[in-house]
Order: structure tokens, then C-alpha cells, then sequence
């Protein structure tokens, strides 16, 4: 996988007419830079330089003792130093002489902006006279172009999540009684990823994410010793990780109060307005939107609705991170920088995952995923079409 | 714990007469700041800023759905946003109108330079136009001095950290025989941590790390299938994280030819000549020494022994991480930027870590964890004075 993304980020410099991508990255067991996962798959301890070219052989330099972990990590021409990265990193661009230099730093996408401003400091100084350092610029569109299109083994991967946490899902929802805690919850899929030998797809400390009645954090929290009460909804946010590819996927259930046979009409809805207005936003999907259109779809329906608007984007990609890269569906907000404006591509994984407040109830919110086909998308995950109970 | 640091941070500031201290984060489950390690112990999702001032409450500006999470894990007033957090951000400010603002980056430090230079651009354009733009500077100072002066009970754990990795140390002893490999020793030590459910210091792929004779990468890299040879040196560098503190140590074994009862002269030496060097650096290191200096004594030792000079510092500090923090003792290489320059300080704990290479048996090594007193130092590990033999 890492020799197939090193050979794709080759591709992807040329159709941008971009000459040289440079990761520049230490420590980064401390201080992550994900851009490793997909072209080492390991870390480094000194500062290291990986640059990739249109032509030529990738090339790695990297302190004597980071040489041999990289060497079993990825096919790089190693070149190594000891006291200073500067003369080796000089001597490579003198010999490239590169007109445009795409950096590990990106304003609007964390997963492309692993370089650190020390680095950054660090990276200019040591071009500081040259003509290099006028050449510099971020690699964002590069790396949301790398990490975005997947390739069948990546999809393949991904899918393999997807299936494995909805078995898990399914799980939950026989297992799952009125009095149980959110912690109990969080404790059959942990037990069930136990067995399985998988790690969550992101903290464990809130992957699995269980949120039960109105009172709930509702999102990005821990379970609690809260229990599923009769009346109320139930969510769960949680994916696996498997071969290095993750899943994030949220069902709702509703629990029966005594006597009732199905859930009451404003659980429905609720849960109902969320299932279409995913529908509404698949149906518009497809290569070379911008992601802020689908999300205002989804967005629209739910206030046109009654409800409030959602807090958040309406999905993410997905891949070795479970909030992977750059183009988000999400609205023109401050916060997200460019990424509602960044267009479609086939090949792209996304979720959708609208939310709303039922009043006294709780939170209904279901995150589906879907891939980007040439003329629309699919969905990769099965979708939940109706409100799950709890008796 | 965490408390405790936000009290200490505040007392630092006084001390250095910074006003603020911020650190600014995204996605911090995809880009790690260490920093949230000592200042929340969890991660945040949507951009947030977290303000440690002399005076007044610890304040975290966080984004919507954070709030529950950073609300369990820390005591900050807490301020939410939405869009954006600009306008929280410069209400705050507005308000302090601090003179000097430290700021989680840092040239020479990975441990203090969590902020990303996409961070560092979008603060920057958040700050146009204030006159808080020209106030910022590197937190490096005062990060230093908040990871390297342990508290009695961070002392505490990192002294477990190092007595259970010793106990580990003293089964591999046990365990290993010549003709198993480098891959069985790391199955005996995951299964001790498998037993005492822990986990190792730093990634799990070369922690341990085992090397046996001359062939071997000798620093950075996993076990092989390389065995245990006759003649050979073994050496491992191991850690276990206990509490959210780490051990990191390093021992050297001899393995007995068939027929000899003691190791040879020059395997001996080699190892006598690291003890002697370590015993050298220790008698040397106090408060307030520059650590450049500690470094010379045991790499001059080294050389005018013979041998050849090691490829990397003499020691680091160890804490929440195995490499926690910014003063080193370490040459004046270039890619130690300012951290051979620092001066030692009473509570900060050093590994103390020289190697050197036994010509066609494998590479000499131990590491050893001091911590340094009102007046010199003092062994939290119990230091290997003898060769240890596999028969």
C-alpha cells in the first residue's frame, strides 16, 4: 500500500505541475504527521526529509539510526546524516533545482498539515539565500488528492470496516436493555472488538461514543453511568480500524415505554427527517460539487422540517483516519477554511451524518457512507432505514 | 495531575513574567500536541485554544460538541463556539491584554512545538490587525520547565515505570538462550506486558528493540529473525508506560561460547568502558550546568578509550514521554538547535545513555535514568554493573 500511494503521489505532482513534494517531519511518535501512513507507515525520530518527485526515485533522508526502520518500511533511496539534515537536503534540491515545492502544511486540512511552525522556522532557515526558499508552498490540494481517491484494495479495506462494525451494531441492538448504562453499552463493544483483536477507529475513551436521553453530551464524550431509560432515544457513534483503514458510523435506536408496541410518532419523525434528508444528500452527490451544496440539502431539509440546524458538517472522508482529508460536505463556516469549497472527485469516502434534537427524547442521528461512483454515489454501507427499538 | 500542571504553569508564567500562555489545537487525534498531555489529558476535535494566565481562571475555548469532553477531563472555564473562534478568541484577549503570549511552538523541542504551521498561519489572520500579533512568541521556556520539573508523585510513577522494566530485564536473562531470535525475546517481554496490561513506552514495533551481534541496525528499528549467537553482544531498549509515565532503558548480555565460563577482554572492556562512562557523566551532572557539557565528559571518555564516538546524545529526559522535553544532554550538533545550551535543573529526570561498537561481537550499550537533586544526582534505576551473561 505504501509503494502504491508513493507512486500515486508521483502521478498526482505532475497532473498539479508540481515538481517536488517534501514531508519534513521528527519525533513523530510525539508529534504526528499523518501524512506517514501513507507514504512510511512507521515513524522517525530525527528530522527527516521524504521527497517525492515526478521523476526520479523517492527519496528519504533521514538521521544514521532512523535508516534501517525506514529501509524495512518503504523503498526509498536512503540517504543519511548525523549532525545536520541541512547540507544533505541542500545538496538533494541543488540537484533537482525544483520550480515549485509543495510542503506538509495546510491552513484548511489537519490531516495535511503535519509540519510543525518549529519545523517551519527550522525548514527556512536552512534554505535561507537559497532560491528555494521562494518556492515553497502547501501541499494540501496534492494530499486531499492522495488520500481522497482510493484505490479497490483501499475501498476493499474500508468496506471490511464498515461490515464488521454494523455485525457489531446488530449485536448491540440484541443486547441492549432498558437500565443498562452507557458504560454497559461501551463494555459489550469493547468486548466485542476484544474478540476480534481490532482496535477502535479512533480514542477508545470515546469509540464507542453511547448517548442515551435528553440530557446526553451528544457527541465527542465518553459513555457515562447514565441509563437507557424507557422514552428515549439511544445513539451510538463507533467504528473499527482493520488493516489500517477505519470505519465511523452512528444508529439510533428508540426504547419502548411499557405497554407501547412501536416507538411514538415524534421519535419517528425525528428519526424519519434524518433518513431522508441523507437520501436528499446522496441523490445530489456525485464528482465535481462543492461540498457545501450537499451539505445545505441535508442542513435545509432538517430546518424546513422544524428542527434546529446541526452543529457540524454533514460528513467527512473517511480512510486511515476516520476524519480523512481535506474536502469536507459542511457549510461556509469560518472554522472550515477552504474545505467546503474543495470539489468532488470519484473514488472519494464520505459519511453523511445530519443530526437532530427530539425534544425530552434525545438525539436522532444516523452516519451512513458512501462512495463517490463517476456519475453520483453509493452507499457502502447498509443503510438504516428504520428507527431500531429497545425493549 | 493534570491540575497540578495547570497551578505549576501559572507559577512559571510569574516566574518568567509572561502574561499567557496558549496552546492552539485541531484535530488533535490526527496531529498530537504534547502539550495536551500535561494541560487536558484528551484530545479535541474542532479548533481550540487553551489559555493558562498569571492570574485569573485556566479558560479553554473549545468548539461545541468538545465542551463535555474537555469539561471531563480538566477544570477550565470553558467558552463554546460554532462558526468561529475568532471572536472568543479576541474577547479574551480583549479583556487581558496581555504584554507577552507564549505559544505552543518551538524550533529546538518537538515535545513543545504541537502547533502546526496551518495553525500558526490561521492565528495569525485571526490576530491581523490586533496588537496582539507582535506579542507572540516560542512557549518553549516555559514548556521546558513545566515537563522537566517532576512533582513527587510524577517522580513516583516513572520510578514503577523503571522498576517493572528492570523485573522484565531480569527475566529476559532468564529467558534467553543462544539460537533463539530477536523476534523471540520481543514475544517473551509483550507477553510480560501482556500479563501485567501495560504498555510499552513507545511504539510497539521496536519497543522493545533487540539487537544481537555486529550485523545488527543497532538503534530505531524492530526485532528480527536474527539469533542469539556465541560471542555475540545482545543488547535491548526497552520502556513501560505506567500511570501515563514512561521507563527507558538499555542493558547489554554476552553470550557464552561453548567452553568459556567468563566473558572475553575485549567484550568486557567494552561494556567497562560505558559503565565508567556513565559513572563519569553521572559524578558531573548537577543544577545548572549547560548539558553539552555532561555529553563531553562521556563521549571524550568513549574516544580516548578508542572507541568511536556514538551517533547521538548522551541522554534525554523521560516523563510523559520516552524523549520529554527540551533540554538535552547532547553535543553541539546542528540538529539539537538551542537544546545542548539549556541548563539542568533540581527535579528533571535524564536518561544517561552512551554506546559505543565491539568490533565483530555487537554493540555495547546501557542507559541508565538519573535524577538530579539540589546538588548533584541520584540513580533511580539500578545500574548494571556487570556484563550479563546468556549461557
Amino acid at each position: 500500500m505504501i509503494q502504491e500511494k508513493i507512486e500515486q503521489a508521483a502521478a498526482i505532482l505532475a497532473e498539479l505541475d508540481i515538481d517536488l513534494w517534501l514531508t519534513f517531519v521528527r519525533e513523530s511518535a510525539t508529534t504526528r504527521d499523518p501524512a506517514l501512513d501513507m507514504i512510511l507507515g512507521a515513524n522517525c525520530t530525527w528530522t527527516s526529509a521524504f521527497l517525492i518527485s515526478r521523476n526520479g526515485p523517492a527519496t528519504a533522508i533521514v538521521g544514521s539510526l532512523d535508516a534501517r526502520n525506514v529501509r524495512d518500511h518503504a523503498e526509498y533511496r536512503i540517504v543519511t546524516y548525523t549532525d545536520s539534515i541541512r547540507e544533505p537536503l541542500l545538496a538533494y534540491l541543488e540537484q533537482l533545482d525544483p520550480a515549485r515545492i509543495a510542503v506538509n502544511y495546510s491552513l484548511s486540512d489537519a490531516t495535511s498539515d503535519g509540519l510543525t511552525h518549529g519545523l517551519y522556522i527550522m525548514l527556512r532557515e536552512y534554505l535561507a539565500g537559497s532560491p528555494w526558499i521562494d518556492r515553497l508552498e502547501s501541499a494540501e490540494t496534492l494530499m486531499a488528492a492522495l488520500r481522497g481517491r482510493k484505490s479497490p484494495e483501499e475501498r476493499r479495506r474500508i468496506q471490511k470496516a464498515i461490515d464488521i462494525t454494523l455485525d457489531i451494531y446488530d449485536g448491540v441492538g440484541e443486547y441492549a436493555r432498558p437500565g443498562m448504562s452507557e458504560k454497559d453499552i461501551q463494555s459489550y463493544i469493547r468486548g466485542r472488538l476484544g474478540e476480534l483483536a481490532l482496535e477502535p477507529a479512533w480514542d477508545r475513551d470515546h469509540c464507542p461514543a453511547v448517548f442515551t436521553g435528553p440530557d446526553s453530551a451528544g457527541a465527542h464524550a465518553g459513555p457515562t453511568d447514565r441509563t437507557i431509560e424507557p422514552g428515549h432515544l439511544m445513539n451510538i457513534d463507533f467504528g473499527v480500524r482493520c488493516d489500517g483503514y477505519v470505519s465511523d458510523l452512528q444508529r439510533t435506536w428508540y426504547v419502548l415505554e411499557p405497554g407501547q408496541t412501536a416507538p411514538p410518532e415524534d421519535a419517528v419523525r425525528g428519526f424519519e427527517t434524518i433518513r431522508e434528508a441523507i437520501r436528499a444528500a446522496a441523490a445530489a452527490l456525485k464528482p465535481g460539487v462543492e461540498g457545501w451544496t450537499i451539505d445545505e440539502i441535508a442542513r435545509r431539509f432538517i430546518v424546513e422540517a422544524g428542527y434546529e440546524e446541526f452543529p457540524h458538517g454533514l460528513g467527512h472522508q473517511v480512510g486511515r483516519a476516520a476524519h480523512d482529508g481535506s474536502a469536507l460536505l459542511c457549510p461556509r463556516w469560518d472554522r472550515y477554511k477552504r474545505s467546503p469549497y474543495l470539489r468532488t472527485e470519484q473514488g472519494q469516502i464520505y459519511t453523511l451524518e445530519p443530526r437532530l434534537t427530539v425534544k425530552g427524547r434525545g438525539i436522532a442521528t444516523v452516519e451512513e457512507i458512501v462512495a463517490i461512483t463517476e456519475t453520483g454515489c453509493e452507499f457502502l454501507s447498509r443503510p438504516q432505514n428504520e428507527l431500531f427499538i429497545i425493549t
